[in-house]
């Protein structure tokens, strides 16, 4: 894409009231703007990155069986009633309004979403009601809303955010336990191919609300991190702090010696076991044909609180830095006043199937080069007068200070 | 997709509390699952129907020059009061629970977007001031929400939905209708891809809120349609009612022989001129340096509206017929317990990269062909043991009785 074309910009100023890093650099990169605390828009730039998190997530799902659907954001409060998650859900909404034309008013309350079991549990038991159905799983990827107080963290804890939530269905505890392991396997996938795999640790946790065993967390190590962790490096698991008053033990390899690091969660998996099922009396027939219980589980991704804690991981204080496989644009080329050389190698890379965004603004080579490292996109290729005249090219990687000098061939080489 | 592993199922009782023809044969055929009144689930076929009409839209928008971005569902007040739309809204949202370990309550009142000149014009505002950022474009495709008072439509109208907005910024009158008629030009594409090209028609419309100008409709000739348009056969465009009682002839060719017609609306666009723009003190910067007012324009596509007028248009007795570019699948495979010779040709169709629905169930040859035509995949291939003796298989297509025994070679041929 043309930069000339983009309708955002980027800003030197830091936004007002924004207390997150990952916030003040997505703004002013042009990637998020914030409409209210809590809520961001995602612009062209940021959207492009959220996709690329989703379709990974996606695909993984896919490869575990998942089948996608798309649930409502409202569902009505009987739902929640019959599991008892009425009260201490933190988003209730009523509508006040009215068309005044229609000369009626609908002023039911609904729940907004913060999750879908209660919506997910009963749609599984008019379908899938025999051992034969069973099991499957379903998910999908969309837009989800908590009444924060005081959401002050930009796109780690929103009050509207994006969430992948897969549900499973069983014939017995044994064999949820097993996909929970498939599933704990396609989420370490997942973090890997986002750039976070050596970083991120299933840490196992209390199982909350669900269950007295544990529930397991994914969390990165993040020197901004909220959460405090207790790493075993031998097994490359860790506790969280609840876990940890219980045991002080790596549980896998009895290691002592466990590290302390901040982290921030990018995922959480819960046996769910039968809360959900007998709440909806959610039963199915063997094969004897008697009615037994269902075992369910769910896993959870924020594809936009992970695009907060990536940014916040891998900043500098130049700017961003993406992972390759999530960056808006794999290449930033920047014309410092060669368009007529710049516009030909665009068009080649484009021809190749590169991503590229291209800096053709007339601006100051200054503002292009603080621009891209802003940006963060992993590869900078700039065309100068000094680079024309040795019939090169320069080539920057956002992560590293070297620069190299490349012929048109050696570049492309090295970019497609 | 192997239709055993499907988690769905079809049924013939007609759901409850159901008027509509189209949520009656969707939710049949398990492509959607209604929660509530005018609040749908899409379920993994109807997922994957609306996942394709989406990403027709989108082609078209971004062939137009249009910048894909993602906003917010909700938004303040503030924001709704400068336009002095807050109280025709007919969705206004108010959080009143709380999560109660939180022990505070966030009882903000909320917009819950119906539509998103409130949020896009002041976004649009930071960035593009000058001449030289103008004209620009933007679009998203997300769910929105209208608080119905009695919804039946099914999803030609319910209380959440999908849409297409599209927004187009402009220097001058002159140049925001040039980009109108452009985008006019995009929607016809777009309806031709969708398999309704040639019944839907620009019909005018007035121009509502925004404007003393037209605005236009798209509309689709549908025997159960819920509008009436006056259509000129001739130029192809027609009338609404109201626009019909203003001028009774063809403005294109001044025909006074137009053809009543029941429709359905599949997409709107508006001049909103500056109404916006003037509401949000948005002006950019001229040559000369002056300050001028940007003019707006606005175009909707409700994407699960479409859906369900694509379902009722085609729709027999039997059940959907799917135009071929957005039906769940392209092929629905049959086997009537031959699933052996059914195995080797799903997967040879797999492999070439047709899209196939597998039915290798257990179940009765008139189930199977009663769920094939309620599903309405345009292809069904049979494979029965009267097929298999003669060497061949049976191809019939869903809009058609014709029934062709056919190789598997010259098979392949039609299909891929």
């Amino acid at each position: 894409m043309r930069q000339s074309q983009l309708f955002t910009k980027t800003t030197k100023e830091l936004p007002k009231d924004e207390a997150s890093l990952n916030a003040q650099l997505l703004i002013r990169a042009g990637f998020v703007d914030k409409i209210m605390a809590g809520v961001y828009e995602f612009l062209p730039l940021g959207w492009r990155v959220l996709n690329k998190i989703e379709n990974i997530i996606r695909e993984e799902m896919d490869a575990v069986g998942g089948q996608e659907m798309f649930m409502s954001a409202l569902s009505p409060k009987e739902n929640w009633e019959k599991t008892g998650r009425l009260e201490t859900m933190n988003v209730l909404m009523k509508a006040l309004g009215a068309n005044k034309e229609s000369r009626e008013i609908n002023d039911a309350e609904y729940i907004l979403n913060s999750t879908h079991e209660e919506v997910i549990t009963p749609i599984a038991k008019k379908f899938a009601l025999s051992y034969r159905d069973l099991p499957f799983s379903i998910y999908q990827i969309q837009t989800k809303f908590r009444n924060e107080a005081r959401p002050k963290s930009g796109l780690l804890r929103g009050r509207e955010f994006r969430m992948k939530d897969l549900y499973s269905f069983h014939v017995s505890q044994e064999d949820m336990k097993r996909y929970y392991e498939e599933v704990k396997q396609a989420y370490l996938k997942i973090f890997k191919r986002l750039g976070i795999g050596a970083d991120t640790y299933i840490t196992l946790a209390s199982g909350g609300d669900f269950t007295t065993d544990f529930s397991h967390e994914f969390q990165t190590e993040c020197q901004t991190g909220e959460d405090e962790i207790h790493v075993c490096d031998k097994c490359k698991i860790a506790l969280n702090k609840e876990v940890l008053e219980r045991q002080s033990i790596c549980p896998e390899c009895e290691n002592k010696d466990l590290r302390l690091a901040k982290a921030s969660e990018v995922g959480n998996i819960f046996p769910l076991n039968t809360k959900f099922s007998k709440a909806f009396d959610y039963y199915f027939t063997d094969k004897e044909g008697n009615k037994q219980i269902v075992y369910m589980a769910s896993y959870g991704i924020g594809p936009s609180r992970l695009m907060g804690v990536i940014v916040e991981k891998f900043a500098d204080d130049k700017g961003m830095i993406w992972p390759e496989n999530i960056a808006p644009f794999k290449v930033h080329l920047l014309s410092l006043n060669q368009n007529e050389e710049a516009d030909k190698l665009y068009e080649v890379l484009k021809d190749l199937g590169v991503e590229v965004l291209y800096d053709d603004r007339e601006v100051s080579a200054g503002e292009k080069m603080a621009d891209s490292d802003l940006l963060g996109c992993p590869f900078r290729v700039l065309i100068s007068a000094k680079t024309k005249s040795a019939g090169k090219l320069e080539l920057k990687l956002r992560d590293s200070n070297e620069v190299q000098m490349l012929s048109e061939k050696e570049l492309i080489e090295k970019l497609s």
